[in-house]
């Protein structure tokens, strides 16, 4: 009886999908993606104001990976210069990164064109790396990515976007976050998970305390910019319940 | 007078030599290892084995990269051949990758040729790079290690052999050990290393129980070979108290 009980939970193991979580764009290369949902997370602060702004109702956020593309690309379109390089406006842009520039009665019905150190980097890799569906993700909208994630039912690459290729904490801890939610519906074996989820389930009760009291690299620099306000709402959970779907060169909602 | 402490304690925190943690050898190139002693770690179990093979006595410990290149430079200095490849004695050497395996009656006076799938590829890769200094750590010779950094009063990369340039747990974990103990005397701008620190303090009342209970795959790889025993020795501080260091293309204890 346990031989067969045991029997069949190895087989509903291992029908499982498998997840994984990269904790550098220079670490991607080592998980498959084209056979995966990959997850971009740059929540400092890319990902939360993508679903921010369209949550507030952006017709769609088209990532770019250079400021002169993003000039160029608005222009055709008549969409808003968006971005950010080293955590400040990047010059000749007119908007920044900040999720609080896109309230709903400013960003209704447009497009921003967007353009971020890491995130929107790492969004075009994981398009060069083919792969099979590409959504963001951020405390922001963490349920909604969880519940999407659990009806595909496929496999899972939860992709940090960190600073510069170094691994950093907000983006590691909103990946435990969703470990923590999903991982029953998954098979993962992947320490780098592991490591997300014991994170996180340390740091929930007070996510901006522990970025606090951990020096975070990234906490220090936006917090000397004075933008520790766009810090605490990029960790907190749910304000902006949406799954942006890269579809075609742009992220929208799902129909 | 608070004022001039205050000033005081600036000028002495930005005297402290930088730290960073590495958790992957896909990442070292972050890092300025030019100016840095490079730390070596490979716990399970390149980095254990060469501490405990020099503290019985071996005259020294060649990393090499390869099979070939072992089983050549062994023959021509008399060396013994050793190393392993995915876990299990590389074909063609003669002994594997076990601390278990180099009692003082048997190592004593000898130089083992040793390659290994992470440790020695990084230890070459932090040669490449030109690292000012190079020496390895493990839990068998972690307060020596410390005692070495503390004394040397330089710039440290702590860098995780990882596992195919996957991250693992074990190597955080001794990463987290490390700066745990001489933090007081670095500046520590790194959220790896926070991280490191975070999970270490997490897990330190019971390694072995912390990388059982979170499925790490380097512990799942070598308990399936039968190895817990080699699992719990590498988890098992300053068993091994030496440095090994690394001059003229060999490991050595400092003279």
């Amino acid at each position: 009886m346990f031989y067969f009980c045991g029997l069949f939970l190895k087989i509903m193991s291992t029908n499982k999908p498998e997840l994984y979580t990269s904790f550098s764009p220079a670490l991607l290369h080592l998980y498959d993606v084209s056979n995966s949902i990959v997850v971009i997370i740059d929540v400092l602060r890319a990902t939360s104001t993508i679903a921010t702004a369209l949550y507030n109702g952006a017709k769609s956020v088209i990532p770019v990976d250079s400021v002169s593309h993003c000039i160029e690309i608005s222009k055709q379109i008549q969409g808003i210069t968006a971005g950010e390089r080293d955590g400040k406006i990047a010059e000749g842009l007119e908007y920044g990164n900040s999720p609080f520039e896109y309230p709903r009665e400013f960003i209704e019905g447009k497009t921003l064109v967007l353009t971020t150190t890491n995130g929107t980097k790492l969004l075009h890799m994981a398009l060069d790396k083919g792969a099979r569906q590409i959504v963001t993700g951020s405390f922001s909208n963490l349920d909604e990515v969880c519940n999407y994630l659990l009806l595909q039912n496929l496999p899972v690459v939860l992709a940090c976007a960190a600073w510069k290729d170094r691994v950093n904490i907000e983006d590691m801890l909103f990946a435990g976050a969703v470990i923590n939610k999903v991982k029953d519906s998954f098979d993962i074996n992947c320490d780098s998970s592991q490591v997300a989820e014991t994170i996180y389930t340390q740091a929930k009760e007070d996510l901006y305390g522990f970025m606090k009291i951990k020096n975070a690299s990234h906490y220090l620099r936006l917090s000397n910019y004075g933008l520790e306000k766009d810090i605490r709402y990029c960790l907190t959970p749910n304000t902006a319940p949406v799954v942006p779907f890269y579809e075609d060169g742009k992220l929208i909602l799902q129909r």
